[in-house]
């Protein structure tokens, strides 16, 4: 199951994710699952308060397994980065030290110009409670800063991870569902619309729609415009012209009732 | 720059958060967290699944309770965005409604963009099993898809709302000041909209357009979809009403001569 869920290796290596000091399991299976949805799969502990393996991060993955499985638990941060060539350090309080600070998405820039050069990065978070340390932000290149209300700072981990993992998804493909966009369907031609139009106005010329008849060309103008902003398909021209039809005949029917109701009146 | 010159900060309204059928009274809670986060604070729910109010949603936010305290509750997802010009479902498998598909970052500017002309605008979110059905998304005016992987596409809701959040508050932080022509007139509220779908669907009703009977609510949605896309203004939408009494029914005097003259015809 896990397996077949597991990612192959893509032609990149996507940033590493490592967690310093983090306190709940429950916090680093939601980690594992952003991860997933993001295309990230190399987790990194350092020091997990609660120690490693933890049940309830597996629990909290949502079957995301696969970064939890293969996660490296490190007893030092500097282990823990040894083989990177570029480690940014999300914290929502930049501090006094001097380092470049970036929003995400300028970080996932970055990020992936080295990885596209083969070089191994990674984000750096802190534990829940404290965050990081200036010393351990002083190992890192960059800051990067997640642009938070003032007036309420307190940003879950999983979600720390997940702007920066959707940022850096964003940088691998702008439009991944590309083929979506053809949810908007070919827009009919003017001809079509144009025979949508004076179907249209001419029912109404027959329920005696326009009147003063003066107003004929303005009422035909505002009836065209939000029609033409709707860019219609094909499919959806039929379907109007049906509704038309439709309203159109109710009315004979009534048209003819009355008809018949006149008539005995006369009588 | 003198203190008069000095531009004042825009009373905008952010957009509202719309949870449509949420199960977990503790993702509620931390979907207000993440509001708070990224500067939201509007929220409402259609038909919680647990009821409401739910002490498992306040435990959940760690601190930000207002969105919780002010969430407003509704029967239907109608009634939920009847005030709202504009309305964008967040759904990561874009059906194949006829809608356009933005990123969280287009879709956010867009919002922004009619925020700042004082409209108010709304994110919707389905619930945590089922996400949104094709209806509710026919009531939108565009789908925004976030750039999940393909290969593990199970994204938690709150994660869901952080994402688009985090890209509502870049367009805020971005945003230095910037003037509109309102060129493009007023939109309709949701309300107003549902009005004329309602006029246009029951004269159809009457008129036997549905058939099979089956096949009603796709026919319904085929209809609702472009002229949700059409962004309606008020007058339009009157215009359009005018056209279905008039197509249905006629136009009463004309009717009269109309049926008059049928009643001479048939002496």
């Amino acid at each position: 199951m896990t397996e077949d869920l597991k990612p192959q290796a893509p032609d990149i290596t996507p940033p590493c994710v490592i967690l310093n000091e983090p306190q709940l399991a429950e916090n680093i299976g939601s980690v594992a699952r952003v991860m997933a949805n993001f295309g990230l799969s190399e987790l990194r502990l350092v020091r997990p308060r609660d120690g490693w393996p933890q049940e309830r991060a597996w629990a909290s993955a949502s079957g995301a397994h696969w970064p939890l499985d293969d996660a490296k638990v490190f007893d030092t941060l500097e282990a823990a980065i040894a083989d990177l060539k570029l480690v940014y350090a999300t914290t929502a309080r930049p501090r006094e030290t001097r380092l470049p600070v970036y929003t995400p998405r300028e970080s996932a820039g970055h990020l992936a110009d080295e990885v596209a050069q083969g070089r191994k990065v990674g984000l750096l978070f802190g534990g829940e409670r404290a965050g990081l340390e200036t010393h351990d932000i002083a190992l890192c290149q960059a800051i990067v800063s997640i642009p938070i209300d003032e007036r309420f700072r307190s940003l879950n981990l999983a979600q720390a991870v997940s702007i920066n993992a959707y940022e850096w998804k964003m940088t691998q493909d702008d439009r991944p569902w590309k083929k979506f966009e053809l949810n908007v369907e070919e827009p009919a031609d003017q001809a079509t619309l144009m025979g949508l139009y004076e179907h249209l106005e001419d029912e109404l010329d027959k329920a005696g729609f326009y009147h003063p008849p003066e107003k004929k060309p303005s009422m035909v103008r505002n009836l065209r415009v939000p029609l033409a902003r709707a860019r219609l398909t094909d499919q959806e021209v039929r379907t109007f012209r049906g509704v038309i039809t439709a309203l159109s005949k109710g009315r004979g029917r009534v048209l003819a009732k009355l008809a018949e109701k006149a008539a005995k009146n006369k009588e």
